[in-house]
């Protein structure tokens, strides 16, 4: 990629600047708010100004990170993306800043190469892996609450250690991590085993309406407005349920469609090894990862659908 | 612990003997399996005998794991127990062995001391650490298969790095065993992520009629024959379902009712720190641990289940 700079000289210019704007993307994951409150936290204990800016709300399981970094009054003077794929993936808040990135730091494969300089590497788990390596580059000591928010990040975003993309690298940094001092086990708890009423609610109606096609290699299931406001759930909430579909026994690809306000869905795929779930998404104007990617479509959710469907048919050939 | 040896010691001892029997639980789970294969697989890689005992079946997951060491035919002269806390759990096949083991190995605090020599590590989050640091001590290349033993049994029994129990030591040893080049997204899919069609079918209907009590303190729900029917599964995989009720926010006592055949149901009763399942269960003629234990009780399932809240609802003053 051009434009690809190191972690020494992203340090090198951090360290030459005082005030900071740490950007993430809309519906922020664990990686996302991870990332952002680390990095934050990391440049505000070298004595500078940093702010972590979202579009969207953090969800209520994680909004303590936002506890870890002080909240300081400043004009930016050097815009960061952390786990930021696109500008397009800004949200409206942050739109205005889209031709203003300084520097980017991220680990998706369809990143766009939007920024002044940019970090990419792919083969992180998280964006928090890299976080990590960034912030040791930097001399900053890893202290409890930067641990927990790496944690936090490469947790989430491996499905606590469980998905094709953990490496020996991510347990090695994890082991340093737990080593700060973290509360493992509340964490671990909170993330990962307690489940709301609400959500509760919400996954029963998800189970109820998943249908299968081409003999189970298809799963597909959905998130109306309506079963949103039946279940009191927010959409901030429903990042870990694109999962459930491609966690079925011999299902290929894993499809949910999350309905938006204004007749857009978000619509996530998850696939398994082999089956490229990047080029589906393409075909939609979407990107992501070979095995996690996403998509915008308009209409209705039987529309929305069929189209799908008719997209998986042709383009897997089943 | 009296008779407790360090692994240099037992290290000695392996290298001066020939013929090993390597014995574990009763229902052996992957710690078990995985801490007595990837032993037995190291003795026969120093070009001695070993074979691996076990009153029950290996289930069908982790079968894969007996291809890993040879099939050889001796008697044994040293005599090794791996995860066993009790002789109690050797089961019917292997009872005769009970006065005649050697060497134990384990991480259970409750290990009652019945070998030759022990070592217990009660602060390792598995037993397949304690192997995998005694396989280093004898000088044994971790290959592959040995790795993939060892991660199965740390991986099993931290539910994937999630328990309490996961230290920064177990990190740092899984990112070792990946190193080895194990197949960790297809074992990790293997144990943690595949849901069979017919087990979201049966979580579904669970969902679907799981009810709460006294403000969200108590959730109850059950499984019928007649669901497990219609589902397609059998009782030995619904094992993992007592958990739903007492994961969902709020619940400080989560009840799932099993109705076998002959109108007796089987109760099992989780429970938050501080509210004793097993004073519930008493009452009922059951028992078991503080926060996880059960009873049986005869009856239709709506006449049990009232049973059951009446006895909540004055045992607790809720």
């Amino acid at each position: 990629m051009k434009n690809e700079i190191t972690l020494e000289k992203i340090s090198e210019i951090i360290k030459a600047k005082n005030n900071f704007y740490i950007l993430t993307h809309i519906h922020p994951d664990g990686d996302a708010i991870g990332s952002a409150y680390a990095l934050a936290k990391a440049i505000q204990k070298m004595g500078k100004n940093a702010k972590v800016l979202c579009s969207n709300p953090i969800p209520e399981k994680l909004k303590f990170i936002c506890n870890y970094v002080k909240n300081q009054k400043f004009e930016s003077e050097t815009i960061i993306t952390v786990d930021l794929a696109d500008t397009t993936l800004l949200g409206d808040k942050l739109e205005k800043y889209k031709n203003k990135i300084d520097i980017c730091i991220d680990h998706h494969v369809s990143n766009t190469n939007y920024a002044q300089v940019t970090h990419v590497r792919e083969n992180c788990a998280a964006t928090c892996e890299i976080i990590y390596n960034l912030i040791n580059t930097m001399d900053v000591p890893i202290d409890k609450e930067i641990a927990e928010c790496l944690y936090i990040g490469i947790a989430t975003d491996t499905g606590c250690f469980k998905y094709p993309s953990t490496t020996a690298e991510t347990h090695k940094i994890t082991a340093e991590l737990i080593k700060s001092g973290i509360e493992l086990a509340k964490i671990n708890k909170n993330l990962f085993s307690v489940i709301s009423k609400q959500m509760l609610k919400i996954k029963q109606m998800i189970y109820d309406i998943l249908e299968y096609f081409f003999d189970g290699k298809c799963a597909i299931t959905y998130v109306s407005l309506n079963m949103m406001s039946k279940a009191g759930v927010t959409d901030s909430e429903l990042e870990g349920l694109a999962a459930i579909p491609i966690e079925i026994e011999d299902v290929q690809i894993g499809i949910t469609i999350r309905q938006k306000p204004g007749g857009i869905n978000k619509v996530s795929v998850r696939s398994a090894p082999g089956v490229n779930a990047n080029e589906l998404c393409a075909l939609f104007g979407g990107g992501g990862h070979a095995q996690a990617s996403g998509f915008n479509l308009k209409g209705d959710i039987p529309e929305v659908k069929l189209k799908i469907i008719d997209a998986v048919k042709t383009h897997f050939g089943w």
